[in-house]
């Protein structure tokens, strides 16, 4: 069904436009378009969507059980045993209820990793979603336990290849928890199929001491080495890198993703260094992390974190508004291969509305009430792969969504938290 | 008009309740009451709404002017030229749209320090908002301008005495701005008329730099010296403070009125210290600052950012969850001695009715939710001083006051940014 949004400001634009939406495409862009559906959008302003590029989403089942501790702390003591009680059902609906919420704060894309994927992959379809998909391989240098979890990650991708909406990509859990023969399988397979590969390095301040212990190389050498290290790693956090690392992740065209409020809440001890990697050159994306450790999936909140963050050093020209807004839309959407992520004919229509509201009056400058001020209650409507998945606020399923997680994040957590 | 809240869960407490207001108090928490206006609240939460402990309510007009620069860049650059040309109307409306948005995201009362503070007091009258509220008194070492500020002053003292919401503070600017007589005028004046005062101390490096420079006591020292140091003042910021400065506001509970979001946009330097404070016994509240510093008022965003900031240097157990909420609600209340902030049969009902929404879903813990996930669109309902003032997200007067406060702030900087 074609879809005309008309009489909107698109933010970076001069005027009022009329954008025909046709075939999952921005078709044009004009003075006046006419379509099967029409919104009347003279209140409104047209952002891309946002790309959020380091998730677990289905951790939304988990939100809340480990506030007020660190990493090291909370995670091997209660994060990951009730991992160990999650099944695929659980997955299933903990993915949906994180797609409600991604979609009801704006974003049109995300970049997950966890266990039980293909019901992850059936929950993105379910919500219309747009996402890079990855099953999480932890070998803990177990050549048996690699063979598994290879076996898993090949059934994975076979699975995902038939989804229009999600993208296979690998995703070998850190270099701490995946033997260099893990390592190595995931980038020649990745290599072979052209698929993005998710990581996280560089975290902690003791992943990085534990690491330096164990290995001649440094981060980013070692991932070179092991072949990982190109335009196709997508890298979470960040924040423990030296400066040959953040070199060697330039030259390779490998994406950051900065997980801000993430690391913050997990106080892993200093800001990622933007402002190097910017002067350097690297990719850099932002993501939310998962429910525990943020505890949201709000990419303009963690835009307005991430500014702050960085500024806060002493610098207060660091990460501004626009750059901030570019890196949740158009560079997002680039480290997913999107196509996305700007509003230009024939590009893929993964759009969001958005109705300033009170916290966007007065409008000296859209991008910076958007970043600063104003809340993801003022995105009224998205629109993904050319379809309206929410309109006015409302996204088909939600009460059932809400219930279903809940019944199932209380079984999990019972007798446990 | 009796209002009864039915069969609604109050934060801290087990089970649901019925919640009778009456005469501006909660009068009675009990299993049944009836009343004139009844609100079934059986999808809901009740809270004490929020108390923003320092703000600047007008300034919500400049609302994006400055962004990406620092302080001692942006405000004589941009910000004191433009506040040059408010007048009393400007000053009305800039603070009826503060209103509109604290009350939008359950704020209750704040603490503004500003000028054409009649109008300010008639804007927050007209919302039916509580507020303590301080003409900014800054002299320049000039003592004609003191005698001028002084009558400004005890003008605008006189004013707000008729207000039964507004509670009349004094607002020696600070240390910096105020010459040593205009602080023992201001302390004098205080101490006669039991009035609450409003400082700003120790925002920037460069202003405790020059501070050193020309006095021989550091901040605190010098606050007791001229009398201000007891547990009337509420100061602001407090990021460039040494430990004996904190003792002195321990020893004579003094508040701080903790920034975080304006510090870490305008690069102050580093995060207030709150470890040590609270180590100290030093009261620490929260504030939002003005809409050119943060860029918003909204009391949940700011509780987030504050926890976060804390954490990230390596201590994940500081600020958590709980302690958060009660900087927002109950001690902010004792810091403007609104003598509610907790929910008590006998106090003033200043609350808030929350809808847990997709981002307080599930709920292991509700005040984890509030703090770290859920935005203030989860707020419902805001109940001032007994009476109803925001329903169903609705405000009385929403359209004109957006409508007059754009038409204000593009008057006011036509020309100039």
């Amino acid at each position: 069904m074609s879809l005309a949004l008309k009489n909107v400001k698109i933010i970076g634009r001069e005027g009022r436009w009329d954008v025909l939406i046709e075939d999952g495409k921005i078709m044009r862009i004009s003075e006046e378009e006419e379509a099967e559906k029409v919104i009347d959008c003279s209140q409104k302003y047209l952002s891309p969507g946002f790309f959020n590029t380091h998730t677990h989403a289905a951790m939304s089942l988990l939100r809340g059980v480990a506030d007020d501790r660190a990493f090291w702390d909370a995670w091997p003591e209660i994060v990951w045993p009730l991992e160990e009680n999650l099944n695929a059902e659980d997955v299933y609906w903990g993915t949906k209820l994180a797609c409600l919420e991604m979609i009801k704060t704006g974003t049109v894309a995300f970049n997950d990793m966890y266990f039980f994927m293909e019901s992850a992959v059936d929950a993105v379809e379910d919500m219309g979603m747009k996402a890079v998909m990855s099953y999480g391989l932890i070998d803990q240098n177990d050549p048996d336990k690699l063979e598994e979890e290879i076996e898993a990650t090949k059934n994975f991708v076979e699975y995902a290849e038939d989804s229009e909406l999600v993208e296979a990509a690998l995703g070998p859990h850190a270099p701490y928890t995946v033997s260099k023969e893990g390592l190595e399988w995931c980038a020649d397979y990745a290599e072979k199929n052209d698929l993005l590969v998710n990581i996280h390095v560089g975290e902690t301040e003791k992943e990085k001491k534990d690491f330096g212990e164990s290995h001649e190389e440094g981060f980013a050498e070692y991932l070179e080495k092991v072949g990982l290290l190109n335009d196709r790693l997508i890298a979470a956090h960040g924040v423990w890198l030296e400066k040959k690392d953040m070199d060697l992740f330039a030259e390779n065209g490998t994406t950051i993703s900065h997980n801000p409020a993430s690391n913050m809440k997990l106080a892993v001890g200093k800001p990622m260094d933007y402002g190097t990697m910017k002067k350097k050159g690297v990719k850099v994306t932002l993501g939310t992390d998962g429910c525990v450790s943020n505890n949201n999936l709000d990419m303009l909140e963690e835009a307005k974190i991430a500014a702050l963050q960085q500024k806060m050093p002493g610098d207060a020209t660091l990460l501004d508004a626009k750059e901030c807004y570019e890196m949740t839309t158009k560079k997002g959407a680039e480290a997913l291969r999107c196509g996305s992520g700007v509003i230009e004919e024939g590009k893929p229509a993964d759009l969001i509305l958005i109705d300033k509201g009170v916290k966007g009056v007065p409008t000296h400058d859209i991008i910076s009430n958007l970043i600063y001020s104003m809340d993801s209650s003022s995105i009224t409507d998205v629109v993904i792969d050319g379809k309206l998945v929410m309109k006015d606020r409302k996204v088909k399923g939600e009460d059932e969504i809400i219930e279903k997680a809940t019944e199932r994040a209380e079984d999990l957590v019972s007798g446990v938290i």
